[in-house]
């Protein structure tokens, strides 16, 4: 392995914060709008790319919370609207990120991130962060315009790393990003921070299943 | 409107008896796995297209049944799973989908079924509902080896009925179907024969809303 190439929201960014707003805006209804917002928000990012109607991921997080305040028949305001959004672009690395990072950058691997984000929001969270000095690339699947599982969005990490897929290690926490970047040619991580859950059904289970990102440097070693 | 090409599950066949089975198998869960057993077999059906790994509907169907049946915790044998995915052979039609039918027929409408499901699976499915003998075309996504929303899909309908796109009326129960439909340029008809739910924000909302297909029929006069 000499590179890493980690998915960005859920994986390196913590989207606690987004969840915890959610609950103080709608009290009581949070947690489910949260929910119903990151499902749609993939749910969309994987219709559009198959209908070939790409629209940066700001817009498609926007049109699926504005989905689902309205499924919820909740009364989203454009203060809150706009709040919410705003949550994106100021999230915290989980504890593990950061520590982990740095150990396998002074191993020498070079790092990116290969995310369905649009370029400003992931420049934004990385730079809230405080990762933007550890990450070789920053990739967004706005160069294809196409979102995750394309492998056309995997192969990017190959060629800003200039490595071929089967020496980057794809890090992700969903599965089925694990999945698609197995299917791309990567040797695949899935981080597991919280309970077990099984893998999906879609034929390229994780190579390996890490519990921290500070696994990685142990298991590099 | 010369012609109208319809989805089959949940629109013209009635997937009721599947839900009957599930509860009937997993008393009290019954319907917590049918219910994520449904959202995982769109949900493969998307991410394989998109990870350019088609397999046909009837085994991303069983994958999503083993994978929901594992998330919920239940023991499911190998009869059940077949008793399961059986059950999707013997479908019945809602009750306005077969007067609808003749109806539009008798007018000297083209009809058609455009479809995710496997060809044998749609084949069985239109022989149990009685259906066979009212349609012109069951047309599989197997054919372009590429599932719904992907404007591929659409084209068959335009391609078996010799029509332009334009002229063929789409009815689909899924909002999500009804835009990708819209995006490849059909007339679209959103049927919603339960509680009112909103529109996805995926930018073709539904031009038409019915209640029963037997709607169509008023609209066409």
């Amino acid at each position: 392995m000499h590179a890493f190439a980690f998915d960005a929201y859920g994986t390196l960014f913590d989207v606690y914060s987004v969840t915890a707003l959610c609950e103080q805006l709608f009290p009581g209804s949070g947690s489910a709008l949260a929910q119903m917002w990151r499902a749609k928000q993939l749910q969309y990012s994987v219709l559009r790319s198959l209908m070939d109607r790409y629209t940066p991921f700001a817009q498609v997080t926007e049109d699926a919370l504005v989905y689902s305040a309205r499924a919820l028949k909740l009364d989203l305001t454009a203060g809150q609207r706009s709040a919410l959004m705003g949550a994106y672009m100021t999230l915290d690395a989980f504890p593990d990120a950061k520590p982990a990072l740095r150990q396998l950058k002074s191993m020498g691997l070079r790092l990116a991130i290969v995310s369905n984000g649009s370029p400003a929001m992931l420049q934004a969270a990385t730079n809230s962060a405080g990762l933007t000095e550890l990450l070789d690339a920053v990739i967004s699947v706005d160069e294809v315009q196409i979102f995750k599982p394309s492998p056309r969005v995997y192969a990017l990490a190959s060629t800003h790393l200039r490595l071929p897929e089967s020496e980057i290690g794809f890090v992700s926490s969903n599965n089925w990003d694990v999945n698609g970047a197995g299917a791309a040619g990567m040797t695949t991580f899935w981080i597991q921070r919280g309970a077990a859950e099984p893998q999906e059904e879609l034929g390229h289970p994780a190579a390996h299943i890490v519990h921290a990102l500070t696994d990685l440097v142990a298991m590099i070693r």
